[in-house]
C-alpha cells in the first residue's frame, strides 16, 4: 500500500500516523518526490482499511499494490480449484459443464421431462428456481419448498445433481439436500449469507452482482472461503450498462481475467445476460472459446405457448443443438491445445 | 401495455395469445400500421409479466404504458406521505430533516458526544451503524447488538430518535426498539426482507441500490407497501458510473423525479455518494435546493486522528456549519415559495 | 410510433397535434385504455422527431415501434453486405479477416517487418496509426503524413491493403490512396465527417463510440449510407463501464445483435477493448465463436523493450499463434455449420 | 509515478528500464516490499505515457501520483480563471451567468423575441444552435450560416453576446464574430479542433463528453490551453448511465470537484442533462447551490405548439421564473458567505 501525503504535512500528525502503522506490524519506506512525499507500507496490508488512512488531513491519496483478497488469490493458491458436485460430476479442470433447466420449477411433469431432455443433450447439472427473486411483488415468486421437492424428484429420475437459488439465511435448512447452492446477483454482497455458506461444505455458485467489479466479486468469494468453504463456482451473468437492446452486457473478459486473478472455475449464463433467446447460442459458443468451464442455460418445454417463462428461455430441441455444438467446440479446443 | 407483433404472425398463435390476455380480464384494442400490427392492452396490466409475452414467437416487442407500481404511485396516491418518527419528528411535508451521526458505533462516549453535538447543530435524527456491510471479511463489521445498546443510550441522553441498518431478517427482533430501520443499497432488492419490513409498522429508510433505476427502487417500496407499511423514506446515495474521482455519482434528478412519480419523502446522503469530506457541504446545499426532504450525513468526533472511520466523515464543527447553512437555505427557499 | 397522451388532454391542442401529424402524410389510429389515451401513428415515422412530440403539454410519452434507421436495417436490406477491399480481399460473407499491425507507425523498418510478419501469419489487411487521437496533448500524436507514406511502402512490399484512422474532414485528401478509412470511437458521432465519408466510395471501418448504443451506432452508419456509400464495416472495441480491471468492457453480444439488426460485417478489436496483452487471445477466440467477420489486433515487433506502444500490443510471434488458432477455429465452425 | 514490478524481474530488462527513465531526466527511488518491488519516479512525469511502461514484461502495474494536466491544474494556477465575454460580461468570479436561448435558431422573429425575453429575465448571454449535431441524418440539422446571421441580429437588437456550437474545424472562419465558441459533448475529444480553438483567443465553452471522466475533460481543456488560450468555461450536461427516466444523469459533484482540481468556471446545462422540462427548475436551483458559475437553459417561445424543439425546452415565462429564483438564490448564498 502506498500513502501519498499532501505537501507540507503537519509533522506531529505524520509522526502519529507512522506510529499507528508500525503498531500494526507494518514497515514504512519513505520516499520524497518533486511534489509529493510518499510512504510505502511493507507487510501484510490486506487487513488495513484504505479509507481510514485516506480520511487523514495530511493524506492526499492511498493506492493499493496488493490485491485485498488472499484465499481467493491465484498468487497464493496457484492450482485450479475443481469443484466436486455430489461425487457425480466436476466443475473446472478442463471440462465443459452444462447446467440446464427451467427458470422456475412449475410442475413435476415439466421438471422431469426437461431434466430427461437436458440430460440426453449432455447436461450434467439440473437447474430450476424454487424461490424466485422478482422485481415486482405481484409477479410469481416461485413454488418455494414444493419447488425443491419437485427438483429432487427430477434428480431421482435422472441422476442429475441440482442447483437452485437461496434467497436468505432462513432458508438454509431447506437446502440441506441441494447439490449446489446458488447465490443470485442481488445477494452477491449479502455478507451474512456468504458467511453462513462458508460455514458449510456444499458448493456455492456465486453470481456476479449487477454492478460488481471483479475485485468485489472475489472479495465475496473471500467471505465464503474465510469461513472454510472453497467449493466456489463463479458465474458471470452480465453487468448493467447503458445499452438497452440486451438486458445486460455479458462481460466475457471476466473469464480469462478471473482465471488469472483467482483459482475458481468460471461459468457463463448467456440466458440472463442477454434476455433474448436468439443470442444464447452465439454467446454460449463465445463463452466456451473464451475458456469458460461451464454454461448455465434456461430451457423450457414450450416457451412460445406456455406463457410462463422469460424471453431468454429456449426449447429442449434448441438446447440439444446448443449442447452438441458447444461440447464439440470444447473438444476441438482441447485438441487444439494438445489436451 | 402495447404488444407489437412480428409481421405475418401465425394466426393460431395470435388467437391463442388474445384468448389468454382476455382470460386475465384485460381488453384488447387492435391496430395495424404499415409494418407492424399492434395490440393495445386495456385494463389493469400491472400484474402482467412483460417478459412472458415477449417470449412468444409472434411478438416483436412489448412496451409498458402504465407504471408497474400502484401503491407507490403518485397518480393513485396524490398526497405526500409524511413519516412520523416515534412521535418526535416528521420526515416530509416541507421540513428539512437532518440525520447525522458516525458511520460505525464505537463507544458510549463517542455516541453520546456526537449525539449531543449533532442535536445542538439542528439534527433531529441520530444515525450510527451497529451492523456494517463491509466489502472485506477482514474489515471491522460493527459492534452488533452492543452497538444497538449504545445507540439507545445516546437516544436516552438526547431524545433523538435513531436510525440504523438491518442486514438480514434474522436481526429483526433486535430492531424492535429502533425508530427507523435502514435498508442499505446492497439489500434494496432483498425481497424477503422487504416483505418482512412491510409486515411491521416502523418507518423504513430505503436506500437506492448501486445500479437501481427509479422504477426498480419504487418497486422495492411497493414490496414494503404491499404488506401494509407505507412509512417509507427513500434515500439516494449515489449510483455506480465510470467516474472514479467520486466514490459514486450523486443523482439529484432523483429528488424531483421521485417526488413526481411517487409520494414518499426523499433524503440525500452526500457522504456515501461522494466519499470525500470536502464535497459533502456543496452537495448537501444542492440537495436542499433540489427539494430534498432531508440529509443524512456522517459525523465523527475526530476523523483525522481516530483512524476509525471513512473518508467521507466530518467533524461536529464542520457539521455545525453544514447544518446552519442548509437549514438557513431551507428557510430561504420556503420563504421564496411563500410558505 | 405510439403517442401516449396525458389524462384529459386539452381538446384544441389534441386536434392541433392530430392535424400536424396528418399533414406529414401519417395516419392516426386512436385507442383509449383505462388510464391512457393512445395515438398509433401509421406510416413512415422514421423522419419524425420523437422529442418534438414529447415536448407537448398533452403528451405523456412517445414510444418508437420501428427502428429509426432504414438503409442500415436488415429488414429492408436482407442480404449481407460484403465489403470488397481494393479488389484484394473481402470482409464479410463467411470469411475471417485478420487486420493487424502496430498501434502507431514509427519507422519504415518497423512497418515493413511487421507487415511481412502479419501477412505470413495470415492477416489480409494491414493496420497502423498515422494520426493518433491521444488524451494528452503531450503524448506522441503520430507521424501524420509521413506515417501514411510508410504505410504505403509496407503495402507495396507485401500487397496488403491498409486501414488507418482519419481524425477530421481536412485530412480527407491525404486518404485518397488508403484502402479502408477508419473512424475512431471518438468520431463515431462526428456527423459532418460521416457525411463526407458517405460521399466517397472507399470502405469505412466505423468503430463504436465509448458509450454508444447499437441504435446510435447504426444511425451513424445510416449517415454514411444516406450519402451513397454502403461499404461499411462495424468494429466493436469495448464500451465504458464501471469495471476498471479492463480498459473497456468488450460487448460480444454486439456481433449477433448487429448482424440481426443490420447487414454489415462486424469486426472485433480485442486489443483496445481490454488494454491487456494476455486477454487478446481468449477474447479473439470468443469473438470468432460469436460469429465475428474479422479481428483487428495490434502487433508490435518488440512491445517489451521498445517503450513505444501501448500495453495491449503483442509480438509477431504471439500474433502468429493467435492467427493460427483463430483461423483454425473459423474453419472448424464453418465445417460445423456445413459450409 | 509509481512503477510496481512483477516478482523476480529480469535484471537486464530492469536495468534497461531504469536507464530509459533516467534518460528522460527523471529520478528513481527504489523500494522493496514483502511481495513487490517498486520504483518511485521523481520529477516531471506528466509527459510520460503510463501505457508504455505498463507494456513491459517486468512491470505489474503503474500508478500515477501527479495529475496528468498542468496548465489546467489548480495546484499550478491557484487563482480562479474569470472569462471576459466580449467586454460585456464575465463568467466566473462570483457571478451567476444565465445563458439562455432556443435549441435551434429558426427565424429572425423567434430569435429576437426570445433574446429580448431572456435579457429581460436576467440572462447575459444568448445561446442558439445554428449547426445541430443530430443522431439521425433525417432530422433537422440547423440553419447553418443563416442561423449565425440571425443570432447576430438578435445580438444587435439586445446587446447580448452569443454562444453557439461549432461542429468541425472547417467552420472556424464562420465563427469569427461569435462571442463564445461551444464545443459539444461529441466533440470533447476532437483533439484537432481543440488545438485550433487553443490557437485563437475567443472563449471556449467545453461540454463534458457523454462518458468522459473529470480527468479526460481537464485533459481536453489542457489541449486548448497548451496552444495558448485559457478562456475556457467547463459545462456539465449529464453523463450516460443505466438510468433511462432522465436522458442523462446530471453529475453535480462535478462543480466542486472541478473547482478544486482546476481554475475554470463551471456552468451547468440542466436542459440537456434531464431532457424533461419539469426537472429544469429544481436542478437549476441545485446547480446554483452547488456553486456553479452559470446555467445554460433552453428557452423557446412556444414549445407546446410549435413542434420544433426538444422536450427540455421551456417558455420565456417559465424562464423568467427560473431566472428570478436562481438569481435570488445566488444573492442569498453570496450574503450567507459574507460576500
Amino acid at each position: 500500500m502506498i500513502v501519498i501525503l499532501k505537501s507540507n504535512p503537519n509533522p506531529a500528525q505524520l509522526e502519529s500516523l507512522k506510529k499507528w502503522i508500525e503498531s500494526k506490524g507494518i514497515g514504512i519506506h519513505e520516499s520524497t518526490g518533486n511534489s509529493h512525499q510518499i510512504l510505502g507500507l511493507v507487510g501484510d496490508t490486506s487487513k488495513l482499511d484504505m479509507d481510514l488512512i485516506s480520511a487523514l488531513d495530511i493524506v492526499d491519496n492511498v493506492k493499493r499494490v496488493q490485491e485485498p483478497y488472499k484465499n481467493a488469490n491465484r498468487k497464493f493458491h496457484p492450482e485450479d480449484t475443481v469443484v466436486d458436485v455430489a461425487g457425480v460430476t466436476k466443475i473446472g479442470g478442463g471440462n465443459l459443464t452444462l447446467i440446464a433447466g427451467p427458470c422456475s420449477v412449475e410442475t413435476e411433469e415439466q421438471m422431469v421431462s426437461v431434466a430427461k431432455a437436458v440430460k440426453a443433450a449432455g447436461a450434467t447439472v439440473l437447474r430450476g428456481g424454487a424461490f424466485k427473486p422478482r422485481t415486482s411483488p405481484y409477479a410469481f415468486q416461485g413454488l418455494g419448498k414444493e419447488g425443491l421437492r419437485l427438483l429432487k424428484i427430477a434428480r431421482q429420475e435422472t441422476g442429475l445433481p441440482i442447483v437452485t437459488e437461496i434467497m436468505e439465511i432462513g432458508q438454509l435448512d431447506l437446502f440441506d439436500d441441494v447439490d449446489i447452492i446458488q447465490v443470485g446477483a442481488r445477494n452477491m454482497q449479502n455478507f451474512n449469507l456468504l458467511k453462513e455458506l462458508g460455514a458449510q461444505k456444499k458448493p456455492v455458485l456465486l453470481k456476479r452482482g449487477m454492478s460488481a467489479t471483479y475485485e468485489e466479486w472475489l472479495m465475496s468469494a473471500e467471505y465464503v472461503m474465510s469461513e472454510g468453504n472453497e467449493n466456489i463456482i463463479l458465474c458471470e451473468r452480465g453487468i448493467r450498462t447503458f445499452e438497452t437492446y440486451t438486458r445486460n452486457t455479458l462481460d466475457l473478459a471476466a473469464v480469462p481475467s478471473l482465471k488469472k486473478l483467482s483459482h475458481f472455475p468460471v461459468v457463463i449464463d448467456p440466458s440472463h445476460a442477454t434476455g433474448k433467446a436468439d443470442l444464447v447460442f452465439p454467446l454460449a459458443m463465445a463463452a466456451v472459446a473464451s475458456g469458460a468451464d461451464g454454461l448455465m442455460i434456461e430451457v423450457h418445454n414450450d416457451p412460445a405457448h406456455a406463457l410462463c417463462d422469460g424471453k431468454q428461455s429456449i426449447t429442449p430441441d434448441a438446447f440439444w443443438h446448443i449442447a452438441k455444438k458447444t461440447l464439440d467446440l470444447k473438444n476441438f479446443l482441447n485438441t487444439q491445445e494438445g489436451k
